[in-house]
């Protein structure tokens, strides 16, 4: 029998040096503009493909929602295969604040309670929605986009989202605005909001400048 | 303000013919090898980026799931975003059998109960582990995987999948050999199977030849 | 010679039925996620492959720029090529308002005069510039970015600007929240902007709801 | 049996509508970046997938060689591939004089007698080499290359070609320069030859201007 | 002359630091998305872009083949390049078993003997056709397909592959299932096969589980 | 707030570890397919993304031209984000003789003056233009083209180059042939050109054999 198998062996020779079916990241290597080195096959066991901690957060926060990613830094085994995942879980009055994705596009499928979330198009076109659980919704990459549970009383809602990239990114409107060192004036004057409304959310955001 | 707004419209010329932001299919239109021509952005309403039937199938079949697709085919918003997505609803004892996707790596998120699942890599090396809720697994691109509902007596279980690719297709490999149309003699010459097992088991798929 | 021609005909099958060295659009086609159909090669003279209308405009307006685009649905010859240009000219106090590209990274040339240009990374990094004659700055994909015409008295400003996708398109951020039909109060809750703020630049931008 | 039949399908969503597993060209359909649409699955056979054509020329001709091309026009079956082919056979004396393909990289397989190919990089670097029955050479995308019989005697050579492209393309240096319409004058100015030296090319070559 | 030069080398600002016109792998550098890492090119000689072993291996086997590869592990030369190949000699009564590359469409251009060959598709449509010196045949990428020397008598037969990816992989059915450690009731319950098939063809191909 | 702040980081986690809005390239790093490895992000400043030396050369030279390239090599942030730009300078009589880029298209936008260009596509067809300030000019692919100062007298002409790839690459035709160790027997017979021509034109660009 043994030398059937390498017979086999001689038919699959890149196994002897490399597998590129997947590619899970090193995270102590240097990105590339491909993703991050391969981890060696030979080192990998099933817990590399497996993301163990996509359970609700136990966050109670000013936004009143909690995310778990499973980006490529969290979730090194998506490296090079093109998506990655999170998990959203709202309380009563939770908000996802506007924001964008410069890197990927979203999908968030609906598991529990209700969501309104809308996206404003290149020509200002809005597109808003609520959802039930059992709903899916697409936010094409780039586009501001956000969230709000929608649920009545004390009702949670709670979202599986994925990215059609291993690293999405994410630019959230408020925090790239007055949360950061971008000088107030500039603010305003790119913007066209009042100086106080910026001073006011800098305040909140804790952005200098 | 009709004048600033004019003023801005210029800055968004491409707004007059075509917003490539996304590329929501017309599946009446011919599939070139990047996916489905655009419907005209001008037609969109927010239920084009939205997808109303990812319930759990009521089908209680022979291998006891229902798979709810939301494809290209079925979800036309995908198209040209580089991802799609299906429910998988597993009743006590279902089960995914062994098959790949040829055109799309496979994230799997479990939103209730208990299910075993593995791949096989090229090296054939094994990757199976026993996923519960809140956990995230992969199955990368072209590769061998199942899934076995593995809960205990009367137990459900359901997981989100997404897929890296609006048309991920699937090859099950039963079917592949005996719920087509190859001949017998070539299964078995090419799998060593026993010829009484191709058989048995193109009685049970409806192959011919 | 004839023979010797004919035979070289044969070394290039595809010239007889299609040549894909390039795609000039055809703008009556229907656009898919790769671009627009490719006009007849036979049909394509030398003007497919120039365009000829990249002069500073003659407007003079609210912001005090004008932007001139040689997008594919201006200049179909970028189609498929991965590229696209415009041309950016500036009055003393000139300004482009904050915001972002879902579908391409920008490389701006300065030709004249001086801008102040910036823009802000996922991790609310910010990265501002003055820039004269003859630097070049680039604006990575979907981060919101802005330039103004940082030049004293009268001086005017110009630059060329180039986009890694023949259709980029341009998502404002003040056209995107107070020039379409988001709702106020939504704008507002997503935002943390105070309502009467939300109420005036509506007024402004012209939007509803 | 039928039932479970009906199940599976149920599995496979995408065969009712799509299966882009491959993309066969139409090549009544108007091409695109990605390529031609596909014929509809339905309609396919296996002889969408076979070139049956890949016989050494019978020509004779003034360079002693003859190539049988399966690109995407001759062969609709690699539309969207990634890929094509094309067979040489050159007699004693063969010669394919110097040319670029700008739209894929080249790899040869010798399959009889001896050919000397050589291609030259940016950094006009020069890499040449004797090749024999059972060698592979590749020539990287849009570099200048040539392929020699090497043969002695009346021998024959022949090589399997592949591309990185359904459509290669192929820009003879000889009939770019002296086979078109580009002017005498600025053929000379450009390429530093003598314009005694472009008259006489041309009157080979067949161009005019 | 000198001077000539030296000005036509501003021209190639690239060559002093880096060629991209090819990206031949540095094999003991660290696997990324991408591919490997790029020999410097300085290092770079004609027989880094030339595979001399592309000769039928002498084995004698069990299924009476051989395979030749000439994948990026073998030919460093193609790392980057989008295709690699492959050489298969076959005896009387050679056969490539059910498999498919879970990276890659495979081209075959047979060049002796008769082959018949097949693949099935993710509709489970079977395409099989027997082949003679001359033709070719295509097998899209993550489809199961097989080989089979359809020669009479003692009949040879040979075919050059090509693949559209440097590292196409291969999983064979017969290994992935009954070589691997897949356990046997897994594979049983997972693939209908009837138990004792399982163990007897763990038996033959050496698997434990 | 500072409890806001660090719930909205929570939102970010990419940002602990990796920003992949953009690779700045680290040149001291090994190449692959894909480009350089990123520096890391917390080592940015601005003038990682500006680059401040796009000025006219003040070189007079034999042919009257200077290029100032702004590719990876010498503006490291453009890695990984499609595209490069370069700025061309012409006296008088200012000439670039024929070549292709093998890697990128090119996308030319006159500033100054005058300039006459032209390509030539794989079927042989020729495209001509004379430019002047405002127009642009796109030149696909591996194709050949070139161009000249077309200004009467001792007009400057100037124009800004982007190319579709941070590392474009330039064959110039004259270098190939004549600047390279290509033996000057195998230039005469795989162009053509007479003997004492491809001596001739050796002896002016330096090349050997």
């Amino acid at each position: 029998m043994i030398r059937i198998i390498f017979i086999f062996a001689f038919l699959l020779p890149t196994s002897l040096a490399s597998v590129l079916d997947f590619c899970v990241a090193d995270l102590k290597g240097a990105e590339s503009p491909a993703g991050y080195p391969c981890k060696p096959p030979a080192s990998l066991t099933v817990d590399d493909f497996v993301f163990s901690h996509f359970r609700a957060g136990n966050t109670s926060n000013f936004l009143k929602f909690s995310l778990t990613p499973a980006f490529v830094d969290q979730f090194p085994g998506v490296n090079g295969l093109g998506f990655s995942a999170a998990r959203l879980d709202m309380e009563a009055g939770g908000l996802i604040p506007m924001h964008s994705h410069p890197g990927a596009s979203e999908l968030l499928v609906m598991v529990q309670g209700h969501i309104t979330a809308g996206f404003i198009s290149s020509d200002n076109t809005v597109f808003v929605k609520s959802l039930i659980k059992g709903d899916i919704m697409i936010f094409p990459q780039g586009l501001l986009h956000f969230q709000i549970n929608a649920g009545r009383g004390k009702a949670k809602a709670a979202a599986i989202l994925t990215f059609s990239s291993p690293n999405p990114g994410a630019q959230i409107l408020d925090l790239a605005l007055f949360g950061s060192k971008l000088d107030s004036a500039l603010v305003s004057r790119t913007t066209f909001l009042d100086p106080a409304q910026v001073k006011k959310l800098k305040g909140i955001f804790g952005g200098s400048g």
